[in-house]
């Protein structure tokens, strides 16, 4: 006997093969439907179970049969009935025993407070194994082929290994949630829609209201109110294009501050093991998002930008300056200062906006899977902080000497561009002082584990070994 | 006894452990070594056989050996040999049987008839199991590290079972395609040139040529014919800067067009179990790529149009008109409907661009990964429509009065302008149709099941509840 | 007995599940804790091992016990303790035996020499498995949610199946890198910043450099000198825009060099069975970051020109024109030569922007992997020589005839355009020079493994079927 085990296997294959390979479902929608076709492209032998088994055949290319015969022919029975139907498939309680269904179903709106579905038919069906999964994989995903990943939760191990291992095989991966009492945060995952996205975007709106508000204020009604003069045509381009990297400047150092208050507050509580208040917590984890919509508004200020001088209004002003100065004889003088003044901050923006695009593009999830955490700090924080100062750079460059320059005080209110840059001030001069070498090394103290309590604790006895570290 | 069930793995384990890592490959060209060191890095033991194996010994860091040594160690033989020297290997019809053999080889050109490669080895070699697999991976990828997945296919379920596990070791996800009789499907897959774009792009070129040839001869040949004016220097850009935003509206709306052929086809047939016509089915899945093309094409407008005033075509036009109207003494006047009509239709068009701009990075895999489809059909219908919408206006305001001038309608034919808004106003007024309450519901009715035929049999019986419904 | 082996399998499971299920982490640190939390969220029990539990009590969720405690209960034990103090769990060593342990440590700094921790960890506990692991992954992304994979190395067999399978369940693809002797590799992985682009970013910086240099001496110091014009202003931002597609071009013929180079090697030896030397292979594997390079810049590049016109400089140098025509009275003449160079280099930079868009966009790992071995190539080769072209035309148009004129050729240096038409030169040619159809079929036979010195030994013998071939 060469080869004993495999000739053994073989026989033994082609016995079970087929009952491992039977998975049933239970619903006749879409999502029955691509699920079939899903699952016969997996090679497995699918069985639909219909109330009216005839009205479908002609709809499904796989088998269509009563409910009662996919239930009991297959170990694997996927239920995809609307919940509110689930009572109806009461009958099959004997067929189902000991089998393991699969509830593909979502919530109807996103709710706080269970039974969840899964649990509803968990209760229903006591001598089955629940297991809750597929809900977040859509039909069309299911069709056009393996997208994203399905989360599981279920309470019995086998029965979840098994529906994970059938979910492997049709090419998605599979992740284990826990007990099927989580199975209600799941339920909820199809029904989201851009929750992490809400506060940023509320923000980044509220911050140009506000700035556009304050502009057009500044810019357009202060010279009619005083000088009558009608600078409304200005609203669509220049004060949105003065509003727009206002609003990203700010947004840029919302994203680093909370860093900062993070590292402030374990300084001085002299420990990293206490939790951070939830209001920091949330903020922490909207960074990533808050930068994107920086970068959003530096973008379309860039583009605002290019636009000025193909605008007709920039051109008849043009006009009437050259001939202005032609019918008065007047000389247009080189003003070197104000040549460099926009060389400058011309160039000093464009690399700004080339080290956001470089931030922004690491954030892409496929990019940011294939760089280390090493890497991925480096970029988000360092090259950040450096676009962080370039920006910052950008608008003084552009702010020039004219924050000294009364006129510039319309109805008393002081320029955007000196507005704009307190915040990112205080963040680059507080990140400044965790550079300082005793700030800086405290800091990584606390962050490998050290305490300012033990340490007091201790420091009577070994002071010398605290200080060398 | 302790632990006797580990104790016990652990000897059966150092007994068989060698058995199931050793891996045979035969055949030496550059798919096999890339295959063997991979396979090597994954803790593989690897056997290569050739037919002259002193030969390749210092090509390969792994042992090379003759192939029926390697055919008779291994329990998974790769056959990386050219389809048409699988003859060959007759000789190891005795060592392969029982054995999984992986044919990893591709077609030399896409064929519709089969038999494939794999099963041609399979008739070869009655007795092993042959898995269709690793061919959709290439040699580069291999040594580059995981990057795409395997599709498999094969007719025995544990000599596949096994071939995924292998392929999962290695870092790759391997995705069960069926039956040995699909591997034709797969022998092509590598061989697909964009078969999903090759419409898109010729109508998009096709969209191209008609609109370019259309501006040429209304804005350069009607002026030559008929006053002798030389603009023929506007080809290379103006030209294409008007036929780029009229491609570009043209293929948004056709984006949006058969989604409203399907919702209205459900609507008149009263149902949603009634498969669409052959061209509207594949109309849909084209959706992203035309919507892909209509981006490109605005991001191109947006920059000509960004280079039109620094031409020198620019300055001399702007320099003319100075000195006309400086020697002439004629007073150029600010027309404030013109600048304001500008000012407008860059902003929109600006707005209309960052909406398209979201809707592109939503197409990436890896962004489209991590949002679940509430999320996904917010942004590619909901903003797309906002997008669509911005885009109609953005040339509404463009053409502004200019459709009421007969000097726009040279040789006859109305302006670009009027001729693309056609189209997009159809699928505005289409969607709006279908948010009239009565049709929505209607809508959402058969999108959930009802039917019209049905509904009519039971009218009779409650037709209160119907119309609560 | 309707189903005896399922029964009996739900029996066996309860039992054993739990065994199954418990984890031990010793080390409570923040990676402990983040890898607690989704374990737990994977449906495993938990035992955390502390020598001061107490402690940790509240900021883990989970069950904290003494270490002896954890260590005996689980099957699967985390290291989670800084390396320098493996050395305190030593009094586990009894409990530890014949379990799999899993380091997840990381080195310090990147070390070429062993022996790894993983090494030093298994000589101290010989009787364990140890499986190195899970270092790769970050807190973070344990937290966040499946992210990366993980990479593993051990020598037994079963105990890394085990922990692949964790890994699996907890939603992270695990790759199997071979014996623990690899671990040193694993430990470095993730203290390398960006190793495979130092070389690209270093020689861009250098190009930038030398390019900048260059044009400052010829379009600044030169005037300066020899005129006393001060054109210092130009720094900022036309100095630059000279300089970026300078750097971009040379880049994007340096992408498609080392090919060239590789087929000529290949066509002169006569065998594709000979290794490159190494300079060659380093610089094969550099293309796609080189490429980037070359995109940035020419991105940065088309930025700075649409700048050009918005500066005050461009103004004033407007006006002054102006005015100076109009009192001289010359007129300024409608020059065609001009005209149509501008428009039409215009036009090709945009192409050739738009081109290598493409090339960008195919270069994301998420797109990548949708595309197949041909598309891939399709894009990096056949559409990005038509980049090269078009950037090269698109610099033979902005040099127009300016090379003949002497004046362009100040302190005798030639100008930029010249210089940086070089490479892109040879590149074309060679890439034409391997289309001659004699030169391309040889090429093709060697790809398919023909060579040279064999072919000398069986000509005698078949010529007439070499020559078919």
């Amino acid at each position: 006997m060469p080869r004993p085990l495999t000739t053994h296997t073989h026989t033994h294959n082609t016995q079970t093969q087929k009952g491992e390979r039977v998975v049933g479902i239970l619903g006749t929608g879409d999502f029955s439907r691509s699920l079939a076709r899903r699952l016969v492209a997996s090679g497995y032998i699918v069985l639909v179970g219909s109330r009216t088994p005839k009205r479908f055949v002609s709809l499904f290319p796989e088998e269509v049969t009563s409910q009662i015969d996919a239930a009991s022919q297959a170990d694997i029975v996927f239920i995809a009935v609307c919940p509110e139907h689930h009572s109806t498939l009461s009958d099959l309680k004997q067929a189902l025993a000991g089998k393991t269904l699969v509830d593909v179903s979502n919530g109807l709106r996103i709710s706080q407070y269970g039974p969840s579905n899964a649990e509803l038919l968990a209760d229903r069906f006591p001598e089955s194994w629940v297991v809750k999964g597929f809900n977040t994989i859509s039909a069309w995903s299911l069709q056009m082929g393996p997208r994203d990943g399905s989360k599981q939760v279920g309470d019995n191990s086998k029965a979840k290994i098994s529906v994970m291992e059938l979910c492997r095989r049709m090419g998605f991966i599979p992740v284990d949630m826990g007990l099927l009492s989580s199975s209600l945060e799941i339920e909820n995952l199809p029904l989201y829609l851009f929750p992490s996205w809400r506060v940023p975007v509320l923000g980044t709106l509220a911050l140009f209201i506000f700035f556009y508000l304050y502009n057009f204020i500044q810019d357009i009604l202060q010279p009619y109110v005083t000088a009558g003069k009608n600078f409304f045509y200005k609203m669509p381009i220049e004060t949105v294009n003065v509003t727009l990297p206002s609003v990203a400047l700010v947004l840029l150092s919302l994203v680093y501050l909370p860093g900062l208050c993070a590292a402030f507050l374990q300084l001085w509580l002299g420990t990293k093991y206490k939790r951070f208040p939830d209001w920091l917590d949330q903020w922490l984890t909207m960074r990533k998002q808050l930068g994107l919509c920086s970068f959003l508004c530096s973008v379309l200020h860039a583009i605002y930008s290019l636009c000025l001088p193909m605008r007709k209004s920039a051109r008849y002003e043009l006009l009437n300056n050259i001939l202005l100065s032609v019918n008065d004889g007047v000389e247009i003088s080189w003003d070197d200062e104000k040549v460099w003044r926009m060389e400058l901050y011309l160039s000093v923006g464009i690399m700004a906006l080339g080290l956001l695009s470089l931030l922004a593009i690491t954030s892409l999830p496929s990019v940011a899977n294939t760089v280390n955490w090493r890497e991925f700090s480096f970029v988000q924080s360092t090259l950040g902080y450096c676009a962080l100062a370039m920006a910052t750079i950008h608008t003084l460059l552009f702010g020039w000497n004219r924050a000294f320059i009364p006129a510039q005080y319309r109805f008393f209110l002081p320029p955007t561009f000196l507005l704009v840059l307190i915040l990112p001030f205080l963040v680059l001069l507080g990140r400044l002082a965790l550079l300082v070498p005793c700030v800086a090394q405290r800091l990584r103290q606390i962050r490998r584990g050290w305490e300012k309590s033990h340490h007091i604790r201790f420091t009577l006895v070994k002071p010398l070994q605290a200080i060398k570290n």
